[in-house]
């Protein structure tokens, strides 16, 4: 087995600190996931409405160091999205407490009992869901984030150890400050959240590779943080959120219905991991499709990349990375099988749409293609944990293990099989 | 995202070819893989049939592949319980065809419909277990595992990288040539399986590093090859059967049936991962156990080591690691508490069990105790795939992500989220 020295950061000498902070708190996670894991389902949703009605009553202290972190950000010339995504305002902490009390109203996973049987020789089986134990989560700018992982993470019985952004640092501690005496209130460890040190990566190394008291990494970001978050760990993690979208049209599809999906699919949110990145059109239906697609996309401000006339010529990247801006690659494909060798090359596991009239079609692409979800005339936007129904998300899986697609409270549990005897023991 | 350059190991430049080996194995049983996806169950089963034949037909060719290895093996001095695990006889290949028959018998994990729902807006949502892709397989000795790792990822429509131990060199090489040719035979792409080379380490690195081409790795071995390749993998691993397993013998305890127990599973087959190795006596029943204890031991040939009189005096090793032996560490306990903080600072996640006749504490220690199984009035040595019913395992996992406890075809799959609309976008 691994030992916590192997959280150590070899590559910042300077990082020692740091360390020992995130293996500390790791610790105190710990030993708090323990006495989570035995909460009732009325005790959690207690807590998660008290944990709403103290982030209301500290708005004025939230807002002010919220506003200490758009200042410096304001200082340091970020542009006005991201500030805009970093900034809390009255409504939003509004919004951030009636999260948790939303979560607070959702089902709780823990305790399901999963599969069962009664052996032949009378051995009784069941499977439960459990708690996972401590989860980490590396997040960027956005300070709801850290109030939603909370709610989530104390739903399903589980510890979690935020390492937030930078940028957002003031709001992030006033935050997990509020929450951590929230918690002391409600007669819960308020070690069960803690947050991180947030001005150097080596606490995300740490973090990382605190094997033994972490037992899942969840990065919420971009491909950069994902690749070198997977390439450190050795805690297992959770990777989320790339996605290099394809649409492809079918030569039996309505061209309407086609153009409106695109549309959507690129324009409604172009920087979230569900937008489409590329359209893949079947050359039997391009000669009456591509004209008005360009037009739309005109239209719409969107910038389109590809081999054709009238388009940005496209280079390797256009295929393989995600645009998350107006822009979009356009390729003309011959038949399923073309769009599918197509995907599978350059997609990231995320979500892949067709349209097609055609059933058969619908059905080799569905079965063929290989990602998280796979949408039959509908849009790729639909990929999402509130849309799919499960009432908050955190985050995207696009791995094949533990969860794929949205990752609602019942991804955050594992499993634990208890068997019952009356001295049952096992022949030779 | 990381490229297939990442599987390059730079810690041997020797292993530059094998490097090469592996990636084109991988990406051949990757191509084969979508197609596995697609196969039916008949088919499945008509393979795994036509393999058992071909098994069976090949036996002599795979007994002198097997003699080879095993002159080898004693020519190298290798224990004779060893070489027990390693030897092939007609009745051992009987048993391996018959578990690929056995295999094509149990309900195809593929297709099933997990959850589904139709959503306000109309989209329908389908949420269907589909294979993982490509598993890789480390595992030591026996050439049994060999056949039924293939039957069982083949089963549920995954490709296999199968890297055995060197010491079976022979009689993977002749087992492996054989199911590809009866998987040819069968109209099934034979890269579906592949062996790699075991003359090196350099081949486990490759495969613990082939990401994007290898989907997960799974290490069956001792606890040494386990944190080996967890820590240098970038493709996602299960870990698999280190058991430090305890027993409690709680103070309402009947003292027959612990006895009973404890023996079952300590002297059953030491060697396994689900045997017990520390058994902790409530200080309350001490005084009546603890001598017929140390009889039966004594009497079933167990050395016996701890901090009372009698035994041979424990060091911290004997609390940490598996003895995988006629050994056994036993150390009282003041009560419940003090029995799950033991369990919590030493156990492996695998197997524990409680003896008791109250309720209470049987709720308490199953509720309390993070383990894979736990147990109440069962030997540990339950802890099983075809125990547990599945038919078959492929290990058995001590992790908390994706599976935990005994691992059967379920196991072996992911899941894919089906949307289907009929032109549905989302709004703002």
């Amino acid at each position: 087995m691994s030992t916590p020295t192997d959280t150590t950061d070899r590559t910042d000498p300077a990082g020692g600190d740091v360390v020992a902070t995130v293996q500390r708190l790791a610790r105190a996670a710990k030993a708090a996931s323990r006495k989570l894991a035995g909460l009732t389902t009325d005790q959690k949703n207690a807590a998660l409405h008290a944990a709403a009605d103290a982030i209301l009553g500290a708005a004025p202290s939230v807002l002010a160091a919220n506003g200490e972190d758009v200042a410096r950000a304001r200082a340091a010339g970020t542009e006005e999205s991201l500030i805009d995504r970093l900034a809390l305002t009255q409504a939003r902490i509004d919004g951030i407490a009636s999260g948790l009390r939303q979560v607070a109203g959702l089902p709780d996973p823990i305790g399901n009992v999963l599969r069962g049987s009664t052996l032949p020789n009378g051995l009784e089986l069941r499977q439960v869901a459990v708690p996972i134990g401590v989860v980490g989560i590396v997040y960027e700018a956005r300070p709801n984030v850290t109030v939603d992982a909370f709610g989530l993470t104390l739903k399903s019985g589980n510890a979690v150890l935020l390492r937030g952004s930078s940028s957002a640092a003031s709001s992030n501690a006033a935050l997990v400050a509020v929450l951590r005496d929230s918690l002391a209130t409600s007669g819960i460890d308020p070690d069960a959240v803690a947050l991180l040190p947030s001005d150097t990566r080596a606490s995300v190394t740490a973090l990382i590779r605190a094997r033994g008291l972490v037992d899942v990494v969840i990065p919420r970001g971009g491909a950069g943080l994902i690749a070198a978050v997977v390439a450190e760990a050795t805690v297992p993690t959770i990777e989320t959120g790339v996605g290099n979208c394809h649409i492809y049209v079918h030569s039996a599809a309505d061209s309407e219905m086609a153009l409106r999906l695109i549309l959507n699919a690129k324009t409604r949110r172009p920087s979230v991991c569900n937008t489409v990145e590329t359209v893949l059109v079947d050359r039997a239906c391009a000669p009456g499709l591509l004209d008005s697609l360009l037009s739309a996309f005109q239209a719409g401000g969107v910038i389109v990349h590809g081999d054709e006339a009238g388009m940005v010529p496209a280079t390797e990247a256009d295929w393989a990375d995600e645009y998350l801006s107006l822009d979009i690659a356009v390729k003309l494909v011959d038949g399923l099988d073309d769009a599918v060798a197509h995907i599978d090359r350059y997609g990231t596991g995320h979500t892949e749409a067709i349209v097609t009239g055609d059933l058969a079609a619908a059905r080799a692409f569905t079965a063929r293609v290989d990602a998280a979800a796979v949408m039959v005339n509908a849009s790729t936007a639909f990929t999402d944990g509130e849309q799919f129904g499960f009432g908050a998300e955190i985050g995207i899986s696009t791995q094949k293990l533990h969860a794929r697609g949205p990752m609602g409270l019942p991804e955050l549990t594992s499993t634990k099989w208890i068997v019952t005897g009356d001295g049952h023991t096992r022949p030779k």
